[in-house]
């Protein structure tokens, strides 16, 4: 087991009505002027948007409300505001962040994990490419997690988490050149999860109780838990699919589900204990073929994505996406394994 | 899964060569004067008093030495040291904790989990009770874990160690009213990999790479992560403990050895679907009554020990017990269902 530090200093709120504390939590941090970014217009049609007003104006806590992409870009804004130079340059490793506006999440989607970690990602619309932030300064001061507020997120989105969440667990499990065995187990415990709360919810998306646990894998999924004490990982899976969402709009879920069962067809052979680990116990199968071959199909099963033709991706559109990746994989650190041909051939398994 | 909060700002530093990093911790944090508790004088044997001091003098942070049961009186400490009236009415209720002075820890043992929450039990030598607190401010501020500093520890204390990470394991997993099934996958993974690593370092004790997931499943166990969305639990395997160990002097984890298959025996047939769960997850069998076996068995097997006989305990010692168990029963909340008549049955399954 590698020497790590664990450091996660975000407290998480969950459960039915903690969107209510939200003024309070304010007010005990001291914040007199709160910039309110949401996502989606869907929280003033279910009453969120509302029930947040309320709890401001108690507090007599005046605010002003913009939309976009929302946690990531929140984290941005927080760091960018002290920052005196152009905030790209804390994108792309010119400058560091020394301090940042205080950031409270409100759930309405159990995805990322961005709740309960340090990290931004925004993509520069102009050159369709993504960067990150990382910093103890980013951690939302307190993330509220009501598994209620999601059950209106459409069954695509459901499914497109559950790869997200997936995809999460595994870049690590499988590409760690130190890999505890408690780290697996606890990855595997996020997993199984997935696998089970997200037929629960497709059946009844009103089961709270499957919600709530699909959330809490969700953070846990990429709160910092389930990477201690690893090294030598990397992020293949989102170096792909970082191409196909900036060339070809596609949802970031989505693209993994396709991407995934295609990288692990060319990287199996490269860490074959683990893939039939993955296989035994998820699956209770045997051999790494049969483990990638059931994650496909549950992929398949409920409803998201396992072919670029899905996604409306040809042969046609492989130039570009090899030339976007030369970008991708020298940010990602991986342009030396991750060469043209190589990723010429993880993207014909998913054809 | 019940509404829950999850906080836990403590930041663990773990890895070899941590220990020489605390000067430097403590300046960052402002510290000019440090009060040093350790709890045995192994430090000075092995030359962690000699580094630790040496990190200190480097910063200039003169310090006090003293010791005694070391992490939990720290907190006491730091919370009894900024509270006007005495100490003991934060133990009793009587008075709350507003403020503590920041404690740090260095782990020479991996069991109890303290360096990961804000717990502490003291017991009270006159009466021969256990008191606990409980606050947001004696959490940690830092805890250093360095496995190899727990590779002088003896195989007696390793096996008790192993036992009470089960126990803080299995008191939620079992007793639970409410118990996410995720959060049985994330006790299952501690409970493997205490009964895969500690049969490691049986065999080879300058294993590291088994000291540090050991080490790390000890503070996964009471960090609040595997008790998040539970409820209605209640810890009577170490209420029944507590007893022991204020009467007979025993070792904390052997008393846990013995009380939890004589306790499992008698609660089985309250959470058949759990004992089910178990027996298959950890043990590869069908009953519960072949899991409790299992798990007894391997106690035997490391050596820890599982009749009060081994302890020194006989039937004539019965009454003295229960009676003691009469104020712990009450104190721990369970008076109602641990009656006399109950905790004898336990106990006799014991004998």
């Amino acid at each position: 087991m590698d020497n790590f530090s664990f450091y996660n200093p975000t407290r998480i709120e969950f459960g039915t009505g903690k969107e209510r504390l939200i003024g309070e939590i304010l007010a005990q941090h001291g914040i007199k002027k709160v910039l309110l970014a949401y996502g989606s217009e869907r929280i003033k049609g279910d009453g969120l948007f509302a029930t947040v007003s309320a709890s401001l104006n108690e507090q007599g806590i005046p605010f002003v409300a913009c939309g976009g992409s929302v946690l990531d870009s929140a984290k941005a804004i927080a760091a960018g505001a002290l920052y005196q130079e152009d905030v790209w340059d804390l994108f792309v490793g010119k400058g560091q962040i020394e301090a940042a506006l205080p950031v409270f999440a409100i759930l309405t989607l159990a995805a990322t994990g961005s709740e309960m970690n340090s990290g931004a990602v925004v993509t520069n619309d102009d050159t369709k490419e993504k960067f990150a932030i990382n910093s103890v300064h980013t951690f939302p001061k307190v993330s509220i997690v009501n598994p209620a507020l999601m059950q209106t997120v459409s069954r695509d989105y459901l499914v497109y988490s559950a790869a997200d969440i997936i995809a999460h667990s595994i870049e690590g499990y499988f590409t760690a050149k130190v890999q505890p065995k408690i780290q697996s187990r606890l990855v595997e415990s996020v997993i199984a999860t997935v696998l089970e709360t997200t037929e629960q919810l497709l059946a009844d998306p009103a089961d709270y109780n499957a919600r709530a646990e699909f959330a809490w894998a969700a953070t846990l999924a990429l709160n910092g838990l389930t990477y201690a004490g690893t090294s030598g990982f990397g992020y293949p899976n989102h170096m792909i699919e970082h191409a196909l969402s900036a060339l070809f709009n596609v949802p970031h879920g989505a693209g993994l589900s396709v991407v995934m069962p295609a990288w692990m067809k060319w990287f199996q052979g490269q860490n074959p204990a683990q893939f039939e680990r993955f296989a035994q116990q998820l699956f209770g199968l045997n051999t790494a073929e049969e483990g990638i071959a059931a994650l496909e199909k549950w992929f398949d099963k409920i409803g998201t994505p396992t072919r670029l033709s899905q996604l409306g991706i040809t042969e046609a559109d492989l130039p570009a996406i090899l030339e976007n990746l030369k970008g991708n994989a020298r940010w990602f650190g991986l342009a030396e394994t991750y060469t043209q041909d190589v990723l010429a051939t993880i993207l014909r398994n998913a054809m």
